[in-house]
C-alpha cells in the first residue's frame, strides 16, 4: 500500500490535495525555502500524533510541527516529501485550576484564548507574543515566545510547569507537574521548549497562571534626540527597580516609517522613542522614576498616562510597526539580543550596517530585555537586494554576538539562522547539541533542517 | 605508572590521606551510603577540571563533583574507587557588570558572598537557600536550589543565565550568555541546572541580579487552630496578587520542637504558623490583605511589623527548625511539592504516615510554592528506627505524588531517592533522562547512581 493511504487509514485528518497543502508550506519568514510534503496531518487527538509517528518512523518520513505558521524564522517551513503535521485543531482548554494558578490546554489553543479563559478568575497567563491574537500555544512553547510583558514577567519558559510530549517514534512522555518547583529528573520540560518542534511534539502544556493586576497600568513614553541617551535611560530604568512591565524602544526608521503609514505627529527627527508601562500598585511612582531616568538621560518629551484610551494612543506606535514596516517593502524581521547596556553600541552598530549593505533597517523591540528586532526592509522581486538583506541581517547577527549577545532573543533559529549558529556556539557546544538530537531523535524524523 | 600517581602529575591538589579524604565522603544526608573513594581532587581552575576528567575517562574512574557537601540527598556522597572532585577552592567572583545586572562567579563561590558583592552596587542574587552562608553557586546550580524568596523571585533555574561545563570526556561547553532572553540552540542551561553533577561539571556561572528593595519589608505570622485554615490562607494569599516575598508554614510538631528547644511563648496547641513577608514598596497594604486572608481563614492571632529587630524576631521560630529538629533525634529531611491548595491534604496526609510509621514528622518550608520538609525524627542507633524513618518518608513521597505533586522540590534525588523516582517518572520518561545521560557521558563517569 502507499504509505499516504496508509497514513490515511491511521488519522481522520489527511489533506493532500496540492491547493490545501499549499496553505501549509510556509510561516511567516517567507524567506525561507519550503519543501512539497507529501501530506498534511490534522491532528485531532494526541492518538493522532502517536500514529503519525509512528507510521513516520515506520517509512522514515519527515514531520514538520506546526501550530498557526505566525513563526518568523522557517521553523514551520515544509521540507521535501514530509509531513505537516498541525496541531491547530487540538484547541482544548482542558482544565482551569483557578486555586492552583494554572491551566492544562492542547497545543492549538490561542495564546489569547488562554488568558480570556483565565480572566473570569481573576488571572492571566504572562507570555503575551505581538502575535497573542493568532499564535497557538504549542507554537509559543516550541519557540519559547517572548512578548511584551516578559521583561516583567518573564518568557514563556518561565510560564510552562509541565509537558505531554510525543518523539519521534511515537513514545508519549510526560515533563515537569502542576508545582512551580520540581527537581525530579532532568529539566526536560525547558529542554522541550524552545526545541522548535525537533525533539518532540507538544500535546498538551501545564501553564502557569498570575493574578491580574488590580489597578490599572501607568504608561509614559519618551522621546530621545540621541540612542546612546535612550539606551542609557533604559538601562537606568532597569538599575532602579521599578520593575516596568513594558519597555520598548522604536529607532528613527521606525518612527518615519509608522508616521509615513499613520500621521501620529512623532517627532520624526528623534533618535528614538522609548515606551515604558508599570502595571504595579505602585506604578504612579514607579513610573514618574521612570521618566526621571529619562529625563536625566536627555529625553526631550516625556508624556504619562493611566487614562486607558490615552494609554492606547501611547502604545499604538508601537503596535502600528509591524503594519508599517511590512507596507514599505519586502522584510526581514531579525532578532537580535544584548545585555542591555550595550544596546546604544547595538543600534548605532545597525546603522553602520544599513548604510554599509545599503538596505533600510528600522528597528523596534524588547529594550529592557536588551532583545530587538533590526527589520531588514527591500524592494520586492528584487533578488539583488534580497541577497543584500539577507546579507544585512546576518552580519547584525554578528554585531550582536560581538557585544555579548545572541542570534536570536525569541524568534528561533529555524532554517533562517542555522547558517548563523556557529558564530554563537562553538563547535564542542553544537556537538552537544547534535547529541541530544540524536538521542531523542536518531533518525532524523522531526523537522529535519531546523535549530540546531 | 598506578592511575592516582599519574593524577598527582596532572593536578597540582590531590588528597589520598585517608583521614582527610574521609571530609569528603558524605553530605548532609548521612543515612546516604558513600564509598571509599582513591583520590580527592581539589581544582583550583577549570584546567584541573578538565585533566581529572580525561584522566578519568582514560581510566574509567567514576568522579563526583562536590561544593560544599551541605546536600540533602546524597548527591555528593563518594563511589567506591572514584574520585570526588571539589569546586570548593573556586571562589572568585570574575566579574561583577552592575550595568548589566550580572555576575560572572567561579562554582565555589558561596552563595552569601554573591549578594554580599552585589550590595554595594544596589543589588542582590535572589536564591537564597536557608544554606546561603555555606552552599556553593556550583552546588545551587547542580540542585536549581530554591530558597525563602524564591516564591517571589524564582529557583536557582530563573536567575543562572549562562554556564561553562566541563563535560566526563573533559570537553568544555559554553551554555546561554549574558542576555535575559536567549533561544540559539536547546536550553542546555537549564538542562545542566538541577542535573546534581551527573551532566558536567559547572565551572562558571554568569548569574542574574536584581536591584535591591528600596523599602524595609513588612513581616507577619500568624497562628492557625487547623491545618485546613492555614492551607485556605496560603492559596489565598496567592490568589491575591500581593506577591509575598516569603511566605512560609510549620506544623504544630515543629512549633514544639522549637518551643522545647527555644522557649519563644509559640502556642504549642497551633495547627501551623504562617510566616509571610512583603518586600515591594507597597508592603504594608500588601501584608494587609495576606492577614486579611489569615483571618478569613480562621487564624486565631496575627502579628504584623516593619521594624527591623521584631523581624527578626518573627522570622526566628522559621530560622530556628533545623537545629530544634536535629536536637530531637536523628534526622531525615524530607522534600516534596504539591499544587498549593493541596497543603492540607499533604499535612493531614503527612500526619497519617507518622502515625501509621510510629515516627514523629516536623514539617516545615515554602507553602507559598507547595514546597515543604517533612522531617522525620526517629532515634539515632536504632537501625528498626531509621528503616521505619525510610519507609514514611518514601510513604511521604508517594502521598505528593498522588496529590498532584513531585517527591522532590529543591533537594535533588541524589542517591537518596532513587529508587523512588519510579513513583513519579513512567518508564518513557525515565528512558529520554537515560538515553540523554549516555549522550552526554557514555561511559558513565559523572556521579554514576545518582539522579536519574
Ligand atoms: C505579527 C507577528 C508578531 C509576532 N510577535 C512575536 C513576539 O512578540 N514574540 C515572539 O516570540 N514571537 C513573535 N512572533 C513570531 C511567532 O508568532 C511566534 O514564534 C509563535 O510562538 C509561533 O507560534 P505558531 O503557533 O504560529 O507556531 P508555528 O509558526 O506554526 O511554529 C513555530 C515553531 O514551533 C514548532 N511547533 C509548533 N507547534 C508545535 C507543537 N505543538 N509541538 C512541537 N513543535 C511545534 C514548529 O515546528 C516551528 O518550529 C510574531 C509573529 C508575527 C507574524
Ligand atoms: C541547614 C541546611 C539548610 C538547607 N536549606 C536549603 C534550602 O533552603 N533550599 C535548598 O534548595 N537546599 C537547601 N539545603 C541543601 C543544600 O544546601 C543545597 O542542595 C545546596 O545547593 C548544595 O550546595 P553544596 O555546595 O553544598 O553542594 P554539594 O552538597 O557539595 O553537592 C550537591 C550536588 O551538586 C553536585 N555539584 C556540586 N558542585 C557541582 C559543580 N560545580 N558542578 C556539577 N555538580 C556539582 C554534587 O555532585 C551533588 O550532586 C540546605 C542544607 C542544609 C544543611
Amino acid at each position: 500500500m502507499d504509505p499516504v493511504d496508509e497514513l490515511r487509514a491511521l488519522v481522520p485528518r489527511v489533506v493532500t490535495d496540492p491547493d490545501a497543502v499549499q496553505a501549509y508550506r510556509f510561516d511567516e519568514a517567507y524567506l525561507a525555502p519550503a519543501g512539497q510534503p507529501c501530506a498534511v496531518v490534522l491532528a485531532e487527538r494526541t492518538a493522532d500524533v502517536v500514529a503519525t509517528l509512528r507510521w513516520a518512523t515506520a517509512h522514515r518520513v519527515p514531520v514538520v510541527p506546526r501550530g498557526a505558521g505566525t513563526g518568523l524564522s522557517g521553523g514551520a517551513a515544509a521540507v521535501d516529501g514530509g509531513v505537516v503535521l498541525s496541531l491547530a485543531r487540538m484547541t482544548a482548554i482542558r482544565e482551569l485550576d483557578a486555586d492552583n494558578l494554572l491551566a492544562v490546554v492542547e497545543p492549538g489553543v490561542l495564546n489569547a484564548d488562554v488568558s480570556r479563559a483565565a480572566e473570569e478568575y481573576g488571572l492571566f497567563y504572562p507570555p503575551d507574543p505581538s502575535s497573542f491574537e493568532i499564535s497557538t500555544i504549542g507554537g509559543n512553547v516550541a519557540t519559547n515566545a517572548g512578548g511584551l510583558r516578559c521583561v516583567k514577567y518573564g518568557v514563556t519558559r518561565d510560564s510552562v510547569l509541565g509537558l505531554e510530549v510525543v518523539l519521534a517514534d511515537g513514545r508519549t512522555v510526560r515533563t515537569g507537574g502542576r508545582t512551580v518547583k520540581h527537581v525530579a529528573g532532568y529539566d526536560l520540560t525547558r529542554l522541550f521548549v524552545g526545541s522548535e518542534g525537533t525533539l518532540g511534539v507538544v500535546t498538551e502544556a501545564t501553564l502557569r497562571l498570575r493574578p491580574r493586576p488590580a489597578t490599572p497600568p501607568v504608561t509614559f513614553v519618551a522621546t530621545f534626540p540621541t540612542l546612546a541617551g535612550a539606551g542609557a535611560a533604559v538601562a537606568g530604568i532597569l538599575r532602579t527597580g521599578g520593575a516596568p512591565s513594558l519597555l520598548e524602544l522604536l529607532d528613527n526608521t521606525s518612527i518615519n516609517l509608522i508616521e509615513d503609514h499613520h500621521r501620529m505627529d512623532l517627532d520624526r527627527t528623534a533618535a528614538a522613542l522609548v515606551v515604558g508601562q508599570s502595571d504595579a500598585p505602585t506604578a504612579p511612582a514607579d513610573v514618574a522614576r521612570m521618566t526621571d531616568a529619562c529625563t536625566r538621560h536627555g529625553a526631550v518629551d516625556v508624556v504619562t498616562t493611566d487614562d486607558r484610551a490615552e494609554t492606547e494612543m501611547l502604545l499604538a506606535a508601537r503596535r502600528a510597526h509591524h503594519g508599517a514596516v511590512t507596507a514599505a517593502g519586502a522584510t526581514l524581521i531579525d532578532d537580535v539580543g544584548v545585555p542591555p547596556a550595550r544596546l546604544p553600541d547595538l543600534l548605532t552598530g545597525i546603522e553602520a550596517v544599513a548604510a554599509e549593505y545599503g538596505v533600510v533597517i528600522a528597528t523596534v523591540g524588547h529594550a529592557g530585555d536588551g532583545n530587538v528586532h533590526p527589520t531588514v526592509i527591500f524592494p520586492p522581486n528584487d533578488p539583488a537586494a534580497r541577497d543584500r538583506a539577507v546579507r544585512a541581517a546576518e552580519a547584525v547577527c554578528h554585531l550582536a554576538v560581538r557585544l555579548g549577545g545572541t542570534i536570536t532573543g525569541e524568534h528561533g533559529v529555524g532554517s533562517v539562522k542555522r547558517d548563523w549558529l556557529a558564530a554563537e556556539l562553538d563547535p564542542d557546544t553544537r556537538a552537544v547539541h547534535h547529541a541530544i538530537k540524536a538521542a531523542l531523535d536518531p533518525l532524523g524524523i522531526l523537522n529535519p533542517g531546523k535549530a540546531i
